[in-house]
């Protein structure tokens, strides 16, 4: 500040944080006088640069310290702490767009910040380029100024009722009328189950519609009468690391006690037909063992117009439901879960397992399975059947929803619409941690009576927690705004149930062709803000798979940070990445890939 | 802004967000040539002011809408909705400190913004009064934007280093050496689980402790062989609403099958005893049934010495459980408890149940099981006990931890330090979710070996967001700061096990007494930022109960915003509210129980 004889500067000081310095210079000189004024101020500026080159060493030191300290303290997710070195740990120093700050260990001070394109779009979470990132900072600044946290049973507050009516008009349009807040992705699959389990009781006539008579026997009465349900799920899908969650998957080596205490595979599982370019063409595979893996229901045994079925030049062709729902393969699709279901029920009846009360299932991806595109066709099926067998059925749109596959709910590509949805991680843009689970009229309806018994006993301190609010709303109306998202396409001839809104390809098809051709590759595609690539290795591949790693690291120079999952390579992006970033982003990839 | 003939106006109305209005006045006037200056702005100054009232009127009806439309879209945690009524919905305009700045709705347009004391401190999170939530706010808000978010596993940012160290030097010191992070405090005592049961597999010699062969079999060999366990929890505690969580309750009326999907008490449920100001003495009660509510093993069946063991004139005294374990009543909690594990040992030989592999216990107070102090010196003994048996040791501080009750951590007043404790809630000040799981290097270390799969494989996409981190190391750092909170007390001369800082105590124990003496009160106690009053009713109260919403309502006209708890009417308050703050609820809660 320039020292006009007021001290204002020692008075601004004073109301800085502690810390904060404050450099007086001389009143500022008239025209022609700078050079005595510069003399004159040579110390003040001195000092400044000093103090700037003080703070600028502390914080080198503070990084340098950080990966030993984080090696000593921290207890990662998902990490065995044996593999870890310290010049492995990514010292991470700001975000700049969709770009880390990494601090760079090995290049020392000079120079020591790195850009990396975050190529986990920090585990699959950030909804906006650069620009609007801002934009989401200022909702919950406001926010938090205004509000801090209220709590919210029998509460409203502005940020809630703004978050909600984008939900509902989002991707709960045209079928989502209540709104559940919790966390995270976990809690709101365990709430979607609840929601689900009650609606079939009542549809089932366990619990009569008004429910309070029988509802109040059966919850007064220690030894309920109610049967235990059970789902029905998809093989390799994921819907949280919650016990309940887990019990919701099917087994493999997350679910063992060692991992998980208590865990019962609680679905009947069945193996999804899956969709990806395979040598230059869109192909489904179909589960070789059957939907069951009992070898029983296996599609097209005969082999029959296999080919012409399962195999599309473009994806355009293969995402056609509505042309693809005439084909025998949709009859086989059918029949085999008529069977399935049909088995399940005759189980129930005989008492050896419970009724199936929900359909639990990931729309379209199966993101931490493996990155494994599902055929829409067989789930707008599965749906259908369900629907008809009154099973209520609930969506885990946590990672597919909200843009990320195209399209603003990842039900749209399926061409279904479900009783209940879960979205988390793009729901708040990338900033905090909030999940919501949609539900329609008539499943809040089964928990709407006389007593307080009948409701959903469920809640967190910090549900629909104002700031959480404010940034989802806020993100939300950004994805879809066509001055603000320079992907979106707005089709404002569409009606009925084709989207009205998608985005536009992201990840070049011809490209994605040419990269499936190469001898390293099984599979590829791209689909919204995901680009995935499975590598060809013996065997199956799969989570404890090292393949990718060497690939992730060979994208590191072209200033990617990637993280491998298992056999697969995948790179995401924000709905909102402006597509020159993705075409760089392909093409590095397909230059690291061997052939 | 004045109107200098360069059009700044115009230049900064570009930059603001759209829809903010500029106004420009002319150039400012000479001294004494006001009134022709105000004459030409006066169209200025009306504008401006027909846009505020504008706003006004706007404000004013978006607020009359929210009722209306949260009863339409909303679905509200722990809420029957069928007795919920536009007029009982509470709107809230924003928070000013500790207040709730409420829109009452039958006010009408003139004074309609109420303030009322946040008697719930929205819903047990609210950790700083008035003056030091801008600190919370600007943490909140640098760190947004300097950081987003950034995906944890293997990665550090300062954020989440200062955190870990604020907690390892806070609740978790001289005991805690690692933290694992998730998003609320049920997800918490998930993880806590996690690794108390794998400690138990390790320490019972059913996994090697460097693990890798023993462990890649049990993994790999689907039916594996390591026994299911079970946990050591106390009657009447809450650990949060996930169905894992809900497994480690007693039955209630929260989990049959209309609440609770799967639900199986997982726990050998163990009556604690209890303890509160009674008739103005503060007093034990026992379980009437034994600890095992078999009547088999009732303390001081005999009757001996019960009234000199059980019953205190100051709350001191009550407290002081290096004293205490001296007592025939410690004597007496050894022998039952001792009984009571041998017996769950037998059960496990036999093959009736399986083994004991955890104690998983709130500290000292029970909240959601209706604001139940319990006898410290009992959860003492039952630490040391299950520490001689090598059962790992879980607290559940979510809601008493973190100075809630006077002291950092809530294991302090046992003095008795845990394996693993949980912390949500005041971590992040009350500001946004975020919890954490903090462990022992012991437990560690047996998840350290060379394989991924030993690894703890549970995470959550906004684990250790910079935000959360960056606002729980400032409350925890305000919490502490003499300088900061008014009310701690720093002991210097305190070594060894006694807490060297606590809160004065914030509630007059002689108007404890007082009110305790009221007819219509069962049981009273002040400890930390909790004051609670259980009220007399017939039968034994509960959950059900609605006696304590009369007194919640008569609150109302002295600015008190409480949430009835069964017949528990509680108020809290931050660990900074002024001491002056909490005379007044109290006095007002006094004036309003009847006689």
């Amino acid at each position: 500040m320039a020292d006009d004889g007021y001290a204002n500067h020692e008075a601004v000081a004073k109301i800085l944080p502690s810390g904060t310095k404050v450099f007086a210079l001389p009143p500022l000189p008239p025209q022609g006088k700078a050079d005595a004024w510069l003399e004159k101020s040579a110390g003040v500026f001195s000092e400044a640069f000093e103090t700037a080159m003080n703070w600028h060493e502390k914080r080198i030191q503070a990084l340098q310290k950080l990966p030993g300290e984080a090696l000593e303290k921290i207890w990662w997710p998902f990490t065995q702490h044996a593999t870890v070195e310290p010049d492995t740990v990514t010292v991470i120093d700001g975000r700049y767009g969709e770009d880390f700050e990494i601090y760079d260990q090995e290049k020392g001070r000079d120079g020591a910040i790195d850009l990396r394109f975050d190529g986990a779009a920090s585990w699959w979470t950030q909804g906006v380029s650069a620009e609007l990132q801002q934009e989401l900072n200022s909702a919950a600044a406001n926010a938090a100024g205004r509000y801090g946290h209220v709590m919210f049973p029998e509460n409203v507050h502005q940020p809630s009722m703004d978050a909600t009516n984008a939900l509902l008009e989002g991707p709960g349009k045209g079928w989502g009328s209540r709104v559940f807040y919790s966390d995270n992705g976990s809690t709101a699959t365990e709430v979607g189950l609840k929601m689900a389990f009650r609606k079939y009781y009542v549809d089932a006539g366990l619990v009569s519609k008004d429910g309070h008579q029988r509802a109040k026997d059966l919850i007064n009465d220690g030894s309920c009468h109610l049967p235990q349900l059970r789902i029905i799920a998809l093989d390799g899908s994921y819907h949280g690391d919650t016990l309940g969650a887990m019990d919701m998957q099917s087994p493999s080596v997350f679910t063992g006690p060692m991992q998980t205490p208590w865990y019962q595979p609680r679905g009947l599982f069945l193996q999804p037909p899956s969709l990806a370019i395979r040598n230059g063409e869109w192909t489904v595979a179909l589960p070789p063992h059957g939907l069951l893996n009992d070898g029983e229901d296996r599609l097209f045994h005969d082999g029959k117009d296999l080919e012409s079925n399962t195999t599309w030049k473009s994806k355009a062709d293969a995402f056609d439901i509505g042309k693809r729902l005439d084909s025998p393969l949709a009859n086989e699709y059918r029949q085999a879960v008529d069977k399935a279901l049909e088995r399940a029920e005759q189980d129930a009846k005989a008492g050896h397992m419970g009724p199936v009360g929900a359909l639990m299932m990931e729309p379209v991806l199966h993101g931490a399975g493996g990155m494994v595109l599902i055929d829409p066709l067989f789930q707008n099926i599965l749906m259908k059947v369900c629907r008809e067998r009154k099973i209520p059925i609930v969506l885990d749109e946590v990672f597919a929803g909200i843009w990320r596959l195209g399209t603003e709910g990842a039900w749209e590509i399926i061409g279904e619409k479900p009783d209940i949805s879960c979205y988390a991680k793009l729901l708040t843009g990338g900033l905090m941690p909030m999940s919501a689970t949609v539900a329609t009229a008539d499943v809040f309806d089964v928990f709407y009576g006389p007593g307080k018994a009948q409701g959903l006993l469920h809640g967190h301190s910090y549900t629909a927690y104002p700031i959480g609010c404010a940034v989802a709303s806020k993100a939300l109306s950004l994805y879809k705004d066509p001055a603000k998202n320079p992907n979106l396409i707005v089709d404002a001839s569409s009606k009925g149930d084709t989207p009205t809104a998608y985005l536009r390809e992201l990840w070049d098809e011809s490209k994605l062709k040419e990269i499936s051709n190469k001898s390293s590759v099984r599979r590829v595609f791209g689909q919204g803000c995901v680009l995935a690539v499975e590598l060809e290795v013996e065997g199956e591949g799969g989570y404890s798979s090292n393949a990718a790693k060497e690939v992730v690291l060979r994208l590191r120079p072209h200033s990617v940070q990637a993280r491998p999952l298992g056999n697969v390579v995948y790179l995401m992006c924000a709905p909102t990445t402006p597509k020159a970033t993705c075409d760089r982003l392909l093409n590095v990839l397909a230059e690291e890939l061997s052939e």
